[in-house]
């Protein structure tokens, strides 16, 4: 799962050498995706058809109208899988091309839970220009751009500056896709416990893409109290020589002037959002207020353990799939990607993102401590997160019109 | 069939609506590739050896080993098929969203015919500077790439410049799959007429992509008397103003000193290879010697119409499919990819594509005038091509050491 990537903070790679009888080895030898033909070509009609000659009549339409781009190519269904390879997983800056098995196996989500056809795209640059300039290039190709594992803060410019120049969607999957999961998972859970979402007093640790994205999808969906913390502490007016994003959180949370260090932020807390990595202790975890939430989404090393964290919360959500209420993106990504696809809308906006996670919330009828999200598995969650988000484009007119 | 696409003069695009009965446009609805999981992803297991947790061991072991990646994704079986959509087919600078379905009709030709994946992507710029830049940065993604409709002479620079910076193959179609297919397919004339290659008078009409790799190819394999032809006429060191490739096809080619219109050129010429579009008339090509080979590749009209050929050579050949001796590139680049790929090459060298071209003329044990290249349904053309083409790569030492 993609959650809490770009804020893992260790950045050494695990010297495993490949072992051909370990089964991840041997799944992955020869890569996990490859293209498949919609069409035969089988002999000279088919070819004439399908290619040269045939074809130039379809490339004349498109040059006419180069809205048919998307009714005569793959376009529209397609989307590219993009990555430098400076955040990945836990792992950090590990590169593009050791990114790469994380991004096949990113657009072979995206295939099998939404149809999607993913393409990865490895970049051996770094430069925040340089991949701005790459990836609106390839626009023509591409129906939208799930960026990955890319390391904040450029994770953030790069992404607005491809939404102000793209009329096709530009998502960020490690900030959004898991704000939308973890927004999901809390209005259920403040079902569950009788809260008003917006009355939480909600802790987050970790400042980079989900915890600024977390912040900001819970501010507009009604939250007023936010604290975030980075490794320094609880992030505030005093704290000096912030990087920008970080001078936003501070101007825009911790309306209570909080400062010191995140067992001051947890006292009294309801909410505790990890998407850091390391370690919060249970001294700090056993402040928090009673019917507390616990959503530790570091993985495979959730910030508080699931058995601490069940001593001093009502609800426990993780990264992992061997406990309950797994914060899972898969939940998010394929859903979102397949309604704008569908609506042909120009962008992913703030109120499709919140449509998503209703839908997803929606999909638990019945929440319980033990299930506040449906399972990735849910066949029936693809299919609503991307009605709401088609229906949402449409009423928002963000689509193209054909 | 892609030869000759940069070459032909006419830019005007077609007028043609969209007709939902037309077969064409029926079949292209959609688009004709997709993507498609090599493993599957139906359960809680899958998704841990595909991605996470599982996912993080490849990554580190490539991170460790960048070679890994070959073993471990698809990038060692997957190629890009880059055009910035300045020169497609005949219809000359449509832009990347309109030469999206030839990229994607290329890519289908590479899966059908070699089982290689590959990745249309169109490029929204025409800057060499820029589209050697993503090309380079794309590397980590691909293991080869397959430049395609790129126009001259900004082919020649974007190829050469990337075969520079690169060790994955880059090879620009248009030039050298054009240049391998004609010269097998002369190589097969020249035994049918009893004639030695190199000792043959070649006229060749078009000095862009096409022209000026089969002016090169032809050298290699030992042609001394080749006179080009552009718009203008006999390329010769008279001519002034000329393009920096033009200058030197003057210097390397036109040992006579002819100079003149094509007429002057093809009096006693034993060839005539046709890349250019436009009309070679028929008074002209009454001019060449007995036994003359036509090679008419531009599609779907070729320089001398067939049955005008015939009358004046005794073998002609075209780009189309309704005549004899198509001259098709899919019959070299599948194969040469192949091979590539299969051998770990660095780059496609000179060597190597004489070895492709010998391995089409052989597919023919006993060429005919009638047949001198095999036909692109032939289904050892591709076995043999790659053969040749990595046993090449190996014996000239041009491959990765894995």
């Amino acid at each position: 799962m993609s959650y809490a990537h770009a804020t893992r903070l260790t950045t050494t790679p695990d010297p495993h050498q490949p072992d051909p009888a370990d089964p991840v080895f041997a799944l992955h030898r020869g890569g996990k995706l490859e293209t498949a033909l919609r069409c035969e070509v089988k002999d000279a009609r088919d070819l004439s058809l399908a290619y040269s000659p045939g074809v130039a009549k379809v490339c004349s339409a498109i040059a006419d109208d180069l809205s048919l781009v998307d009714v005569y190519t793959t376009r529209a269904s397609t989307i590219a899988v993009v990555s430098d390879g400076t955040a990945v997983l836990g792992l950090g800056d590990i590169g593009p091309h050791a990114a790469m098995p994380v991004m096949e196996g990113k657009a072979m989500l995206f295939k099998a839970f939404a149809g999607i056809n993913a393409v990865p795209i490895c970049l051996d640059t770094t430069d925040a220009d340089q991949i701005v300039e790459m990836v609106a290039a390839l626009a023509p190709t591409f129906g939208g751009v799930n960026l990955e594992d890319i390391s904040a803060p450029r994770c953030f410019e790069i992404e607005e500056r491809l939404k102000a120049r793209l009329d096709i969607p530009v998502f960020h999957d490690d900030q959004h896709g898991t704000a939308v999961v973890t927004l999901a998972g809390l209005t259920n859970g403040a079902r569950v416990l009788g809260r008003e979402l917006g009355s939480l007093r909600i802790v987050i640790t970790g400042a980079g893409a989900a915890g600024v994205a977390i912040t900001q999808m819970l501010q507009r969906a009604g939250v007023r109290d936010i604290v975030v913390c980075d490794r320094q502490g609880i992030i505030g007016p005093e704290r000096r020589d912030l990087p920008e994003h970080k001078r936003q959180l501070a101007a825009t949370t911790n309306h209570r002037g909080l400062s010191g260090d995140i067992s001051r932020a947890l006292r009294g807390a309801d909410v505790l959002i990890g998407v850091a990595g390391g370690s919060v202790p249970e001294s700090a975890v056993a402040r928090m207020a009673l019917d507390a939430m616990i959503f530790a989404l570091a993985n495979p090393d959730p910030e508080v353990h699931p058995d601490v964290a069940a001593r001093h919360a009502a609800i426990v959500a993780t990264g992992r799939s061997d406990y309950p209420n797994q914060i899972n993106n898969v939940l998010a990504f394929p859903g979102i990607f397949k309604g704008a696809l569908a609506a042909g809308a120009t962008r992913i906006t703030e109120g499709m993102k919140l449509a998503a996670a209703q839908a997803i919330a929606d999909c638990v009828p019945e929440p319980t401590p033990e299930q506040v999200v449906p399972s990735p598995f849910d066949p029936q969650v693809v299919t609503r997160v991307a009605d709401a988000v088609a229906e949402r484009a449409r009423a928002e007119g963000v689509t193209r019109s054909r």
